[in-house]
């Protein structure tokens, strides 16, 4: 070993030891008699002591250390006449006796500290220098816990980690499917998992019984910010069992997360909230619970007024922002703009002030009475100080607004503290979504999701209502998991595949494996799949996963630091047989 | 939940309890007036009894029961008359009361039993159906646990896990890369990780200090016996080491997986043997050391008698087999005919008897007296009793064709116990290895692999003499893993690529962005990789890694249960720009 402590460790206990520490120059001070550097490594920062009267030379020595110099100093741990009680090694400062430099360092193109001065284009080109930064490592320190910890827990729960082939058979349906040619099968692809869906239920006829990986996923997809065409699931998949069973085991385990590496507790079971009171109460199927501001449909209470948009409208609702009554003219202005932006969408925004002398003031007065507005405040429950917004429109569009408007305001209003987590499961999610263009259903969530039972009544004469066995697990109006019961009967499974269009000779092409393993005594069985970047995003209290992935891509599907994809050579593409087409 | 309990934990403590269990019909014993079944689940079997007497109808269905159905049975935990004192569940078994048939099934191609019935290419095309039985299945559940106490070990010693992405760069050097095509960078691929060399390596340039993962790696080889296409490394990295700190950490991991998954304890360090003293007296540089039966170079006594095959070799050496003097004529022949197929190519095989009389008997007596033989015999420490083999030819062939006798007569001898580990570290690798062929030196392990310190002096002016800092890990004559301390500085890894002539260029657009790195503070760091298939499969005590693999691919690198690689839609690799093109 080059050390024989690490640069987190000394404490005043270790005064008058000789130590031997090894990292990085940080920085220094040259204060004329004596010279200060701050040596860092993954553990910390210890300061380090060079003295111009008792050793001139090595101090000289140190002086002439660049930043991000490597070295190894043997000194002695002496305490501090000026203490730094943030830091744990705040007490002590080594005085140093020798100084060896293990190598040089370039100077950095940005600074390796907490702020630094590096963009992100930068800092992602020299992302191994981005990775001494505290900040950076300390996310990636958080994810191997939360991995750790996931794997304590469900290990404890008889689950066992089965690792499932990157190397598997590509299906058109669904995302797009990296594939991969194989040189041994001339002309044939393998694809890479887009998830182990099918994978993890052959383990469940195989009698696994409780299976989980936490494991690497892919999906050629146009990137929208924050997507990352390689990512990271904890999949997981169990046997015997009925919805109310995953969701108390998942429960459990984002509970022990939250616990082990947060020190959060919840003591209550986590909240529970149809599909169907999602949307029609937040506009969305993952609310974010951390406040109220729930919508009110207004649509009976407003028509009939005269006034002809509202006259016009399928549907109006609204949101009530509390303590807003007293918006000026240009913030409420600036809002309508907002909503009015083509990622919204909206055509006006109507505004109700519930003013704090009691009075009503609204943008349509000319149609509504006091007593109107009165009435349409006591749906909210609004005190005097509110303010109440209102859209009007086509219902789904409508609420996708105000949802919109909803989130804004929580944000404006600082309703959304990162520190603060209200957890939520979305259940009773329709089974199948009918697609307008191509004029069939789709799965909401993918074909072997099984129906509620008390709804396969309407299975086939009414699809549309039926609704599925399927949950998402939803934090702060993110959606971090979501799963499905599956179904295990082969004749249920024949309908369904009817239901969404699949000829037999498809449903076998793509599924034939699997539909043929559930001929040989498949058990009842379902899972559920985390994102375990997203999760591990929202522990450590960053809005993009970037940052908790070490080597990530940016929205080309590039890796800037590696400069791939890259061509490769002629020679390489002959022995896979193929050959480049670029298209004109 | 569909029961209770599961069918491996009720007993005698359970008598009279009435509990609700589900599994899979595994047999059926119909002795009259009752009806015994075997319900089988992961945690065991658990013998229910339907009983005429008291209730026919439900006797009478629990018949119909074909092998392999999913039922679920409620009913009373009774003791057995007729105690299975080998089973856990032996000593009760359940008085059903309640019968529910859960999934049907078709008979399966093969018995789900330990000894099955099923050929290895049926069994590979019902995985799921071959993952039922117990021993597979076990197979799974020890890697599981091996893994868990590996990152348990790791995490403790403050390494952190760090995932390496999926999609990385292509280089041309060493085994051939899987390539995936980009659509988004059209004509430009990823490629699939070898190992995560370069990206752990800038891990440690980033100050992570102790990093490791268990991996899934890829390698396009024509595959031979015992290789996938896709395999899992435990892959390990740390900073401010030396070798002796790399073994005895690693050391310490596997002493503390043969602990808590196998019950073994190794009292004493791992034995060290230099790569020059493996070849010497085992041939090999993965020595089986279960045994001794040492190679012993005989070159000097036996030339020069007269015998011109003898005289004529540029090598003698020989093993002593113990015990076998009384080997048959024909055994000896049958020996000759074995060492004589072209696996091994020797010309053929000379024996000494060490007859129990105390008198010599050779193949070779014409040329040499019972003196001679005497002297040969004490080389070996020979007893009455014992034979020894010698073969003659080039110093390098020999040894080879000798390290396969010895195996071959450790293995008829009974030497090579499946339930004994014997580990070592093979240590002082060659840093390069000269190729004939191609009159070129290359890496023996890989071009960041650090000389040894004192072997430097004459690194370009004898590069074949220079001694590697690199070390494998050996158990029973199978090699675990490997690595080396890495080379962190500049000059000495540009004079590296200059011995294994890259021009400056060839190493830039290779190593480019590790070579970059290292000019921003690179500290003194090496690693290890373990092959984590071949491990799990060593403790298992299985002679392939394919049955510690869920789904393994066949030696054409084919998945028979997916039927993949297949080949996919036009559209798909128009979208990809690309085209297959089959060779004639």
């Amino acid at each position: 070993m080059f050390r024989t402590h690490t640069c987190g460790e000394l404490t005043i206990k270790n005064i008058g030891q000789t130590v031997t520490l090894a990292g990085w120059m940080q920085r220094s001070r040259d204060l004329g008699g004596m010279t200060f550097i701050d040596l860092r490594d993954r553990y910390g920062l210890t300061q380090l002591l060079f003295n111009m009267d008792t050793n001139a030379a090595l101090c000289e020595e140190a002086r002439k250390l660049g930043r991000e110099f490597v070295i190894q100093v043997t000194g002695t741990v002496t305490e501090r006449s000026n203490k730094n009680l943030k830091m744990p090694t705040g007490e002590i400062e080594l005085v140093v006796n020798t100084l060896t430099i293990l190598n040089k360092a370039n100077t950095p193109p940005f600074t390796i500290e907490d702020d630094t001065d590096g963009g992100d284009e930068l800092r992602m080109r020299y992302r191994y220098l981005d990775l001494r930064r505290k900040t950076v490592r300390q996310n990636l320190e958080l994810r191997h816990k939360m991995a750790q910890e996931t794997r304590i827990y469900l290990d404890s729960q008889n689950f066992i980690e089965v690792e499932t082939p990157v190397l598997i058979k590509s299906t058109p349906e669904g995302a797009r499917d990296f594939v991969v040619p194989s040189r041994l099968n001339p002309g044939q692809f393998y694809a890479l998992p887009q998830s182990p869906q099918q994978l993890k239920q052959l383990l469940m006829v195989a009698g696994f019984d409780r299976y989980f990986q936490i494991v690497k996923c892919f999906r050629d997809e146009d990137l929208r910010a924050d997507r990352q065409p390689e990512f990271t699931q904890i999949d997981c998949e169990m046997s015997f069992v009925e919805q109310e069973d995953i969701l108390n085991m998942f429960e459990g385990m984002i509970k022990h997360l939250f616990k082990t590496v947060k020190g959060v507790e919840f003591d209550k079971p986590f909240q529970r909230m149809s599909f169907e009171e999602a949307m029609n109460t937040y506009g969305n199927d993952k609310p974010d619970l951390r406040f109220g501001m729930k919508i009110h449909e207004l649509t009976n209470q407003l028509k009939g007024k005269g006034f002809s948009i509202f006259d016009q409208a399928e549907y109006l609702g609204g949101i009530c922002a509390e303590g807003c009554s007293e918006y000026t003219r240009k913030q409420l202005d600036e809002l309508t703009e907002w909503v009015k932006r083509p990622q919204i969408g909206a055509q006006g925004l109507i505004y109700i002030r519930c003013n704090t002398d009691g009075t009503f003031k609204s943008s349509v007065d000319k149609f509504y009475t006091p007593e109107d507005l009165k009435a349409i405040a006591s749906i909210f429950g609004a005190k005097a100080g509110d303010l109440i917004f209102i859209l009007p429109g086509k219902k789904k569009k409508t609420l996708a607004q105000l949802s919109e408007l909803r989130l804004e305001m929580g944000s404006r209003l600082g309703l959304r503290d990162k520190n603060i987590f209200v957890p939520l499961w979305v259940i009773d999610f329709p089974l199948f979504e009918w697609d307008e263009d191509t004029q069939r259903f789709y799965a909401m969530h993918h074909p072997f999701t099984s129906p509620k039972p008390e709804d396969i009544e309407f299975f086939e004469s009414d699809s549309g209502k039926v609704r599925a066995n399927a949950y998402d697990c939803v934090i702060n109006g993110v959606e971090l998991g979501g799963g499905s019961i599956r179904i295990y009967d082969q004749q249920l499974q024949k309908t369904m595949f009817k239901i969404l269009g699949f000829s037999q000779e498809q449903a076998e092409y793509q599924f034939g494996f699997l539909m043929n393993a559930f001929t040989y005594g498949a058990p009842p069985h379902g899972g559920i799949a985390f994102g375990f970047d997203r999760l591990a995003s929202m522990f450590a209290g960053l809005d993009s996963i970037r940052d908790v992935i070490a080597f990530p891509k940016n929205n080309s599907g590039r890796d800037v630091m590696m400069d791939t994809p890259s061509i490769i050579a002629n020679e390489q593409l002959h022995e896979l047989n193929i050959r480049v087409e670029l298209k004109e």
